[in-house]
């Protein structure tokens, strides 16, 4: 009852304290309160309504206030494991951190175009504010995510797209990522620089969702779950989408088409149910904030509904879609020149790499320069916002027969495109070719930042042009019988502003956020022809921007399958796999261990249960071997072997009869156990051992002539076994070894003491084994590794043949093989062993013949048991 | 040479047969073609180049003529294999099936109002021409797809939903089911019945896609591969829908939701390319026929778009949401209720059994009856068929006020809502009532139809009254400040459209199809909110119509995790598995075999090592296991036996010195071999081996006793073993095996002889085994089972813990454990198990035991072999 209260009281105290300890040390934090409260979660259950009665005659005068504090807590607790309370708060939290951003955003443009206009005298100094501000706002934001926390520079997308596919990215979903995220993107979009905001809300959604999941795992049990923690991430990357652009089913299947390999349909009502929550509430803020009268899209267009466009049109819209796709594919390749680029010049690598800020300021000094408005600026409408560009290229109107003044009011902007002294074709050209690759250069900045939304802006621009060249071509129309309907070359600008970002990011869904971006769908058919075209361009050239980011950052993640990969229904697994697996025996010796340890480096090593039958058994991971070894070899077991030696040695002096025949019979069967040690470990599983052949000879040699020679320095011989492991830190290692050299044994004993350890058999029986590894067949098509592979994340796979272990697929392997260009093992793997295989039956007879072998061996091991009699008799008949 | 030149004149008599063959016999066909191809694929590919060259100097005169078939052959072989071909056809055959059955539904319907027209004179004479009529077409449409093809009965979607788990549902995917199904749901819908054409053109979609690919395959291999055309069945269903309503992304999103559980994102832009091109084919064919003027929306709506509605108004959508979610849920269960009264009603079941037609019959009459417009068909709006209806209800103007006649010009159609004595709310909530049970009813008319369209429109009705009483409410809009905008009721009877059929077959994507369907996405926000709501209650008390069909239907299906699943992250499979698990071991012999397969009804069996050791080895299909039996129990080796016998006995009668020992030798060991088998059988693998314990015993007493007494009859003994295995056609085996009796052997000769056969060891070398089992560990969660099994399209999954077989889990437990409600073994499996576990660490501890009586198995087993030396090695120490 006491024990009960003070448990209550402890708990308020901690929740109430929690808010100060949030900002720090979170992870951990979280992670005890979970511990703490699983374990003490069904105790808890029972307690708590005898609490209820309990407390009712508890002393104090505040029991009502706590009777109603408990029942408050139970009922939070009990609903908050809900899904749908998870996603309301993090839509809400979104839309709120977009809509602050938006706002941040358009204060800092604001404040520019002020400074700007207010300086309009003394164009030196009108320049120096143009670009002193965008260079500012991009330093402070590279230099605070570099301090805070490195891992919020870019995108997000690509690392989110590795994430989902189950690899775990240190410090991606930390408090820390989070703040420098949302201030260092907020800072590098209020430069005014071509960058976007998509795929960072991507990262900060999820950002948003992981310490959300954390924070409610205080109320709950079930945010521990690891697959629901993936399931409200992918959930999250909708939202990120969907509130960025208030456009929730585009974002969901953009998020989708992002991120996902495969995608559980039952977390589509997550993400769609999020999404709107987030796109809703953040549209509302902008209704309240009186700057809209009601929710309508962001960038709303004024299309007539009644003939949006001619049928004899849809050229003109496929050749936007193809032009698109090669311009994305020329965008994702000059965007990876950049960075390659700059990685190779060792002398400009050096010196930035010093000077790490030196780089966003120069990017930003060009960039900002070259879009000066009374400089190059005016001939590529360089005054304009992104925001503004957009709305302005999405307009209802007509440019190119100059009747700009007609019955709109918001003439402002769209004079921006207008030169008195250029044609506004040449305008468009300039903006388009300008803007390609300031936005290409610009996303290579270290700073938070997303590349959809300069790519949409030249996208629509192209558009436009093709729009405004066909409005000239056709004056009145294409349409023949009837009525006028004059083209509207907005209409080609959503068309261009889809297909391109459509190529570039190879997503189909573009073209539904930019139904919803613009509110009208009536362009579907020719929206839908042109990303379709575009994505068909793109693919076939080049990875997508994101995929490619992924290669330059080197991330663990495996390429999809391309648009035509027939041939991968032809490659098997047996053309891929590595043959030569590291593995340990089940009545293995702990040398055997070591040498299987050294000689390795993967994570994972499989059991099999002998090496003659190679039956897989399961697979430890390398951790629990190297926790083994240093058990058998640490100091805890040597002290007890020296206790038990100083029992026996006590026991001998007390009976003195007959010494000299047990120690020569021990010396006897010792040099017997090293001869056939030797014979043994010649015969060991790990057979690439002939790649250090000379070190394990050379040690057991050292121990079999031990009386001859002492080792020269402690370090040679004492925790060799270890130390060779464990070699990252062999020195800390070796002083360890060291000090206890003197506390009873010398190095030599030591040594020796050692060698006999690893010739004892191991001891599986406290090590985690994952019993059943993931198993293929040598005849599995790559399409279908690969369909496995990427459906249920896994890194590595065995292949097996009637449970005998013939081979391994990791990651590595399975990338190589679908990316077709490296070879494995000097055989370029793609034709020439896929193409010499006929689709016949020849799968049977190989499995009949490797069960024959097993068989075989099964009855040669089988007979001296009980079996023989019935053995025995069919053979008599 | 001349080989090669009548291979070629073959192929080209084969492919100019091919049409004419095509109709009845292409299944077969296709498939031998495909196999001859496969066999010369690269034979041909090496003398298809030779050919080029040899043709120039044959004989004849159109050797030129022949060059160039060989080359478009060889052209069309090379990239008809490519993705885009497929889909181009596949998505222009659909577009065309669409519009060819849109086309003769106009025309049918047109005819009913042709004929309703012209009999004004007689009221009488009007009823009988507006009843007849449907009666006729639905009683023909039953009885045409009765008679041709029953599969092709109802929407499809369902069995599309099964097929893509990777369940073969046979004749499913037939020509004739295609034909069945296209005139079935042309008279069906002709009838203007309230059936819809989007379920059904689903599957025809699919059939298309079977059919297209079978044909391809006689051009190249790759159509061949099995997931290579689930990949495009899932294309198909995206076109399906697509085609059907011109919606191309809600077509996609709505064949992913409704067929798929986890949706591969590389097959997304078949789907999107496939549907895109169909539903512009669709529109284009309109346009071209001058129904339109260009491609726009089918049911095209003209809201404003500068305030489509009220942040106010979103309460009444939410309404809307909420309501309809009640009204699916509520559809879906009536829907049930019917088909579960009529099943049980046994006196109503025989006779419809008996006279099929009557049950349409009687339907179609009641239904009818009830719409005749001068009867009660006026207070419902009646005489409209389903598209007016729907164009009527998503009209620009308000109802309410009767200011119908303003500015449009097709008033004609509205006026069927107008009742000179009755409200238009009472014709609405009539129309509302009666299509509900209409629609609930007329989809279990078993012809080919489907109930989305039935639903979108009394969800349209719904929508429509929710708005006239809004606008009623509030003449002059809820907005306060500044212009006026009064409610627009299209707009609640488009969110009433898609909430309440996003309910019925719990999707969100009725969204994106609505905003399709009307060309204006102004309305997301309210829709989306409203899709959801309905969602939400519908799903949490009803499963969706296809989930209840496939119930219904008893398909071999995987439900859903349902919304709020947290409780099944905590249950294991060890809960769920089957402990008692039918397998074999290596050294097993026939007789073990033949238990087996008499008491269990698996289709695969497992393949262990040892009865001792459980290390599962693979596993085998029942029917491998039946041939190897009947092979060893089979005429031919009997025969073969029977020469031997006969050579041994020559031999016996020339070396005629010791006659007696031998056979009294033979004789012992006979009978020692009888007693051991007894002893070896009772230890056999098959522990519910108790179940029969009779006949077994009996017969091998019957045996053993041989001298004794003669069998009574010969069908007792003779291919005892068989016929026991064969049970469907006991008398045919008998037969068979009656005849052969009198050639050489008694029937006690042969029953020994087969008893003889029984206790052999099973030679597996000619048997195909699979050698990786999917497997699982006793620990995975019911979720990440459930995952498992929907993404590799699982039957059953082994349990397995470090290699040894413990259980099996098959697709029916998983099915209980999901649904609840049934019991495994009287204990109800959800609450009691689950709770009781704490998530700690007990798992490896288990392992750990487990594995320790494997190790100390293997040690045992090994001791004698050559392990032996390095272990008593290990004692000495």
């Amino acid at each position: 009852m006491a024990g009960d209260g003070t448990d209550q009281r402890a708990l308020q105290y901690e929740q109430t304290l929690m808010y100060g300890r949030y900002t720090q040390e979170l992870g951990v934090y979280a992670k005890e309160e979970a511990a703490r409260l699983r374990e003490s979660g069904q105790r808890k259950s029972i307690s708590a309504t005898r609490n209820l009665d309990l407390l009712e005659y508890n002393k104090g005068r505040c029991a009502k206030c706590r009777i109603c504090t408990v029942r408050c807590q139970k009922f939070l607790i009990s609903r908050v494991g809900e899904d749908w309370i998870f996603l309301i708060l993090l839509g809400l939290v979104m839309a709120l951190v977009s809509w602050a951003v938006d706002f941040c955003i358009a204060i800092c443009l604001q404040a520019q175009k002020w400074m700007y206009g207010g300086l309009d005298s003394n164009v030196f100094l009108q320049y120096l504010a143009w670009v002193t501000y965008p260079v500012v706002l991009i330093t402070f934001s590279a230099g605070f995510t570099q301090i805070l926390a490195p891992q919020a520079v870019g995108s997000g997308i690509p690392e989110m797209k590795t994430i989902l596919r189950g690899v775990v990215l240190k410090e991606y979903l930390t408090f820390k990522t989070f703040v420098a995220k949302v201030i260092g993107l907020t800072c590098a979009l209020g430069s005014g620089m071509p960058l976007g905001k998509e795929g960072p809300f991507v990262h900060i959604a999820s950002l948003c969702a992981a310490l959300l999941g954390k924070f409610m795992s205080l109320f709950g049990g079930i945010y521990e779950n690891e697959s629901r923690n993936i399931e409200m991430l992918a959930a999250a990357c909708a939202v990120g989408v969907g509130c960025c652009f208030a456009a929730p089913i585009g974002g969901v299947l953009f998020s989708i088409e992002v991120t996902s390999t495969f995608f559980a349909v039952r977390n589509y009502w997550r993400g769609f149910f999020a999404a709107t929550f987030s796109a809703f509430i953040f549209r509302v803020l902008a209704v309240w904030n009186k700057d809209e009268e009601t929710i309508t899209a962001l960038f709303k267009t004024r299309f007539r509904l009644d003939f949006p466009f001619d049928l004899q049109e849809l050229p003109a819209f496929a050749v936007i879609g193809i032009a698109s796709g090669f311009g994305g594919a020329l965008f994702v390749y000059f965007n990876r020149l950049i960075v390659q680029f700059i990685r190779k010049q060792k002398a400009i690598n050096r010196f930035l790499m010093k000077k790490r800020l030196l780089y966003p300021a120069l990017v930003t000094l060009l960039i900002s320069t070259l879009t000066f408005p009374p400089g190059f600026g005016q001939f590529m409408a360089g005054k304009l916002t992104q925001k503004e560009a957009l709305v302005t290229l999405l307009d209802n109107r007509t440019w190119a027969k100059q009747g700009i003044a007609e019955e709109f009011d918001y003439i402002g902007n769209s004079q921006a495109w207008k030169h008195p002294h250029v044609n506004v074709f040449v305008t468009l050209v300039l903006f388009i070719v300008m803007k390609f690759w300031m936005s290409a250069l610009a996303i290579t900045i270290p700073v938070p930042s997303g590349a959809f939304m300069p790519v949409f802006v030249i996208g629509a621009a192209f558009g436009r042009l093709v729009g405004e060249s066909m409005a000239a071509w056709f004056p009145d129309g294409i349409h023949m019988d009837g009525t006028i309907y004059s083209i509207v070359p907005g209409g080609y600008a959503v068309v261009g502003a889809a297909a391109l970002s459509g190529a570039v990011t190879h997503t189909v869904s573009t073209a539904v956020i930019v139904f919803e971006l613009t509110g009208q769908i009536s362009h579907i058919l020719p929206v839908m022809i042109a990303v379709i075209l575009a994505n068909a361009v793109a693919q076939s050239l080049q990875p997508s921007l994101y995929d490619s980011i992924i290669r330059i950052k080197k991330l663990p993640y495996l390429p999809e399958l391309g648009w035509g990969h027939h041939e991968k229904y032809n490659i098997r697994v047996e053309d891929i796999m590595v043959r030569d697996v590291r593995y340990i025996t089940l009545n293995c010796c702990y040398r055997d261990l070591h040498n299987v340890l050294l000689t390795g480096h993967l994570k994972t090593l499989a059991l099999v249960e002998t090496a003659e039958s190679m039956i897989l058994l399961g697979s430890i991971e390398r951790a629990q071997l190297q926790s083994l070894l240093s058990q058998q070899l640490g100091r805890p077991r040597r002290m007890e072997y020296i206790k038990e030696q100083a029992t026996a040695d006590k026991k001998r002096l007390s009976v003195i009869s007959n010494p000299c025949s047990e120690d020569s019979s021990h010396r006897a069967s010792q040099e017997v156990r090293f001869q056939i040690s030797t014979e043994e470990s010649s015969f060991s599983p790990t057979r690439p051992a002939s790649q250090k052949p000379l070190k394990p000879a050379l040690k057991r040699v050292s121990v079999v002539e031990r009386p001859t020679e002492l080792p020269t320095s402690p370090h040679d011989n004492s925790g060799m076994a270890l130390k060779n492991l464990f070699c990252a830190s062999p020195d800390a290692e070796g002083l360890e070894d060291d000090v206890d050299v003197e506390d009873d044994m010398t190095i030599r004993e030591i040594a020796e003491w050692e060698e006999k350890q690893l010739d004892e058999q191991v001891n599986f029986n406290n090590c985690k084994i994952d019993p059943a590894p993931f198993q293929l067949v040598e005849r599995t098509s790559l399409h279908k590794t690969h369909t496995i592979f990427s459906l249920l994340g896994l890194d590595h796979a065995y292949v097996t043949s009637i449970g005998r272990l013939i081979g391994v697929v990791s990651l590595k392997e399975l990338r190589k093989a679908i990316e077709g260009s490296v070879t494995v093992k000097g055989v370029k793997v793609r034709p020439p062993l896929a193409s010499f295989r006929d689709s016949g039956t020849s799968s049977s007879e190989t499995e009949a013949t490797e069960l024959h072998k097993l068989w075989d061996r099964h009855k040669s091991i089988s007979l001296p048991q009980d079996h023989m009699p019935s053995e025995s008799d069919e053979k008599s008949q």
